[in-house]
């Protein structure tokens, strides 16, 4: 009977479940919130919480590098001793989580992770901690068993992904001999199912930006002023209105200039992905799916750009009326892009087409802090994905989909533009762990299964 | 030398300026704020603060009348030894105010009543504690120096003005010949400028309704769902684009139908008011007049309907970004009306458009406590209008103009329904008081000359 260090990995890791069950509530405790300014020193504590335990499974030259452009820090760690042949995985993940509201439609607080069923529930579950501390387990897996790892790791994890992640892209051209590795594991997105793994290829960018419309310098009622005033609130509609047609088509002139079409070979591939669009909806509770007419769902979400407002602010939010004609609304709106839409002229295309839909009765103001990133495919005939391929089939005893997502990793250009790496992008995530929304929750079995594969593939990618 | 009840209750008014404002303070002082359940027990203690105070200068009969509709306080009070031939006078006002957010805009907090400069500065100085404290001021320089008033009076103040006005709409119909009077008097409205006294013949009606709109049933993440389920923010936008085009005109099927156009006569008199649209305009602050092009701002104001949204609830409205795709928004919104519009009959033609708009991708839902009231006209060829403009032009030295506002003061219908009284507006306030938003004021010297004006009404009207 062989005795394998990847054997012996995965005996631990398979023994040790309750343990790691129990370090991720602890990780899953630090309300680590990017967004919000209070929060900031939470995510500080996520960092040093994160780089004890990387130095307590035997990491070696862990630092908390703190941000050289005023925000959260990162956390870098590695282990280089699996010889001069060996391949060098750089692992990226991030310790920070989105904004907890609306606070009430939590079943249980979002900081006070609890396990209901085959599920944990809290803030930062899937999103990315769970997943992000996946690889942790899986280095301890090897360092407490073996006493080795079969490639070279070094991990380089950031406390700022939801809210720009500045100081990563400040860090990464300044730190190139550092970082320098042959592939980047990435895990931040989902499978298709507890049954069917999946790896994603290519993501959605993103361009966000909020803008201030106003009115007078001051609310007025709308008795003693509507009708000679312009409501910022109305004029706000009628400004959204024409970014976005009612079957989901941007108006922006240009948007879709630059928008690189699927090939018939690829759209084929990905209308095949066992996604029922009817299961699809009523998982997300909406009375009916939505969208450009010409594409599939899966197209809609993978391949082609939207537009979305997230949150408006203006006028009486409290319980019932109060008739103000608002001097201000303030707005929160994304673009998301797709590969060769590129974010910066996006967002000149947006803020000069708003400027012209403003009118004269209304200000308006953007914010310089919205933020961008390119959409992003990885070529999947890489080695490193053909080991994350074999990692997953042995891990769920089924042979992974390659699938688009809709979502953004901004991470992923910029390992391209300054690292000349591409990306794995190895994730866990279910359709249905709400993140970004109350409840969120990550699948235990993923969470367990994840630190198999990434056992499995650290293993399959020194063999390649 | 001549000392009339006339004269020694002007002399009582102007030597109890100190007093009559010390007073006013401590009315002010009451969170009496209508609309926000919390505060219930605030509009509560005003109204027992304002009987108390009834008593105090003599007026009889006084009682605080608990809401047989389960909301808030009603308070009368009355003195009715003018004799058998002496017109009666029913003199309404609310002691309800707007609630204050944005607080962090004031200046100082909007419950400690604050003098700089002429003006007082809190929630409620102008509308309406500060003008329905005016009658009991003069009330009080009658009967503390004659002993007697020269008309009849009936007191009847409300605390949900701001709120629906419910209380009042119950207590009405049900009391017709307690209530029996010849004429009403309310000050819950404006003058021209301090210098030009005028006095409201016209105000508009209004209905105002709360919608939701909902998506899926949990907020999603944007880059998971953005382009295949339609988000409810985007298609609030849509709906409201299509209620009211970018010039003001509204487009809901049906909703100019019953309006009464203004005469050639009525047009003329009103453009001849001494309103100038650039200070107008700069008053408000906003960049630009706006409006149905086709109206004067006059005429936009006081003689056009129109509609506004107050408030949004929806999304993220943290600071910084976050890219939820929302469960639902919550939208509040209003129409001004003209006369002859039914409230009933718009709302329904409000309601069906906005069902017709709905896309099925989106759930809709009405609260139903929305409210309206109907516009209203008084004819001003009636013997109170002529001591009203008697009074205002001893008081100010100036003979008063006729306007009309574009606020709604649902009373006045109600009045004219329920007890066949036409209403006196003699308004107060003035254009830059800031009801309804931060900084409320009121200018003292329209609190005292009020009082006077109020003292030489109730004169010249026994005398009609």
């Amino acid at each position: 009977m062989t005795n394998t260090p990847l054997d012996q990995a995965l005996t631990f890791a398979r023994a040790n479940t309750a343990a790691h069950l129990a370090q991720l509530q602890d990780f899953l405790r630090i309300p680590s919130v990017s967004t919000q300014p209070d929060h900031a020193p939470d995510v500080a504590k996520a960092a040093e919480w994160l780089a004890a335990e990387m130095r307590r499974i035997g990491l070696e030259n862990v630092e908390v590098i703190a941000s050289a452009v005023g925000k959260h820090p990162l956390v870098y760690a590695d282990w280089l001793h699996a010889g001069a042949d060996a391949p060098t995985v750089l692992i990226y993940g991030h310790f920070d989580v989105q904004p907890v509201d609306p606070i009430e439609l939590w079943e249980t607080p979002p900081f006070e992770p609890t396990v209901r069923g085959e599920r944990i529930y809290a803030r930062g579950a899937c999103d990315d901690k769970g997943q992000a501390y996946i690889h942790v387990k899986a280095a301890e897996a090897y360092l407490q068993t073996s006493g080795r790892l079969p490639v070279n790791v070094k991990f380089l994890y950031e406390g700022e992904e939801e809210s720009g992640g500045e100081s990563l892209a400040d860090y990464l051209p300044k730190h190139k001999e550092k970082l320098a590795a042959d592939i980047a594991l990435i895990s931040d997105t989902g499978i298709l199912s507890p049954d069917q793994p999946s790896i994603t290829y290519g993501l959605r960018g993103i361009h966000y930006d909020m803008l201030d419309l106003i009115g007078p310098d001051h609310d007025l009622h709308s008795g003693g002023a509507g009708g000679a005033i312009n409501n910022p609130l109305n004029a706000l509609c009628h400004i959204v209105a024409k970014l976005k047609d009612e079957d989901g088509r941007i108006l922006i002139p240009g948007f879709y200039d630059d928008v690189l079409e699927l090939s018939a070979e690829e759209r084929e591939m990905l209308n095949k992905l066992p996604i029922d669009p009817e299961a699809w909806r009523a998982e997300t509770g909406a009375p009916a799916l939505w969208g450009e007419p010409d594409y599939t769902l899966v197209e809609r979400l993978g391949a082609r750009p939207t537009l979305d407002l997230h949150g408006i602010i203006g006028g009486y939010t409290g319980k019932g009326g109060k008739t103000v004609l608002p001097s201000r609304v303030h707005a929160k709106i994304s673009m998301r892009l797709v590969p060769n839409q590129d974010p910066a002229k996006i967002k000149q295309q947006f803020r000069d087409y708003v400027r012209q839909l403003t009118p004269p009765s209304i200000t308006l103001q953007f914010e310089e802090d919205g933020h961008g990133a390119p959409a992003s495919i990885t070529d999947y005939s890489v080695p490193a994905m053909k080991a994350a391929s074999k990692a997953y089939t042995a891990a769920f005893g089924k042979e992974p989909l390659f699938t688009r997502n809709g979502g953004s990793i901004p991470v992923v250009g910029e390992f391209q533009t300054h690292l000349g790496l591409e990306s794995v992008l190895m994730g866990f995530g279910l359709p249905n762990d709400r993140i970004h929304s109350p409840n969120e929750s990550f699948y235990l079995p993923n969470f367990y299964r994840g630190i198999e594969t990434s056992v499995q593939f650290l293993a399959a990618y020194a063999e390649l």
